[in-house]
């Protein structure tokens, strides 16, 4: 079955969807032009207002930049995302915050004791982290486009070693590493196919 | 600690940024301007680009229209989500494909084997197939807003019981339910606060 032809429903200009979206690409390379950890932190501050579950914002960032903290990070890294890694002028470790309850009265202020019905089941304060948190990376994602730059997301990397290298005794735990920069030579590989509209989208 | 006052990285307007999340608020209330199902397949061929692991692409949407279909679903959403889920126009079932794989060798056409790997682990492949549809969800959303529209996600209804009336003998595991429209009378709440960029997000 083909698609008919649409009438476009979007309301920004053809070229902000394509620096969004269509043209946006996963970079596996990164030139010296210099993006600090402040950039990023612009970026969160656009990120943030993305909606979550109660509010209750789970998504932390740990920004690596060049030098010693980019060295205890790299050999927790895949060897196939080592080389991508080092290059990239700043590196974000997202983390879900698995005991974001006990900060919830101050972001769900109309009901302060939200967080008392997350405090009982680890589990599933866990998953409910889990899922908010990748639910914020895919604003980070194109709030990192947003900014005219390239993200290079990763799943290759040792989970464990990260949490034990960076967040010991604390309740953030890593999700996603994702690699920021402006794209370096033969920055990214030929498009991959995306699922047709009528094996991904139906209507009742 | 207080921020510093920094430079916008950002290459989109201000009012680009502002429709997309500064501005965009979560709608509880839709008006009657319809929003076709056609739109929304419009948005989903604009997200589709978003990156995910190896390309697997987990997220598909069932759409509810109005009339028999969405009197099918209202039973099984929480009964403080009924009269919004009711007045949206267009309602998404966002739902993560836990077969993903079978189709991968279509999207990850330079190793066609590659969906042998998630053959075996249904847990770990459900596990891939959320976290990826979460990602792709936000982009989703995202997507609902740069077609100039409100989107009210929520997290209240009764998993199983969409499974079962809507994907049954299907891979497809309802994650979300997606109001889609313009917004209505008292639309939203304040916006509610949110978490401070010290907290969130730490530079080693």
């Amino acid at each position: 079955m083909t698609s008919p032809t649409l009438t476009t429903p979007f309301t920004l200009p053809d070229e902000t969807l394509d620096l969004l979206f269509r043209e946006a690409r996963t970079a596996n390379s990164f030139s010296d032009a210099p993006v600090s950890a402040d950039d990023v932190r612009e970026i969160f501050e656009l990120v943030k207002y993305g909606p979550t579950m109660m509010n209750i914002q789970p998504m932390r960032l740990l920004l690596v930049e060049q030098g010693a903290g980019r060295d205890r990070l790299l050999p927790l890294m895949s060897e196939g995302n080592r080389a991508k890694t080092a290059s990239a002028p700043v590196v974000a470790v997202v983390a879900a915050d698995v005991d974001f309850h006990t900060s919830l009265a101050a972001h769900f202020p109309h009901k302060p004791d939200a967080g008392d019905m997350f405090a009982g089941d680890a589990e599933n304060r866990s998953q409910i982290a889990r899922y908010n948190t990748a639910l914020q990376t895919g604003y980070f994602i194109v709030g990192i486009r947003a900014a005219g730059l390239a993200a290079g997301p990763m799943g290759g990397f040792d989970a464990a070693g990260i949490d034990a290298e960076f967040f010991a005794g604390t309740s953030w735990r890593t999700q996603l590493v994702v690699n920021i920069g402006h794209p370096g030579e033969n920055p990214w590989f030929d498009r991959l196919p995306r699922i047709s509209v009528d094996d991904a989208v139906r209507t009742v």
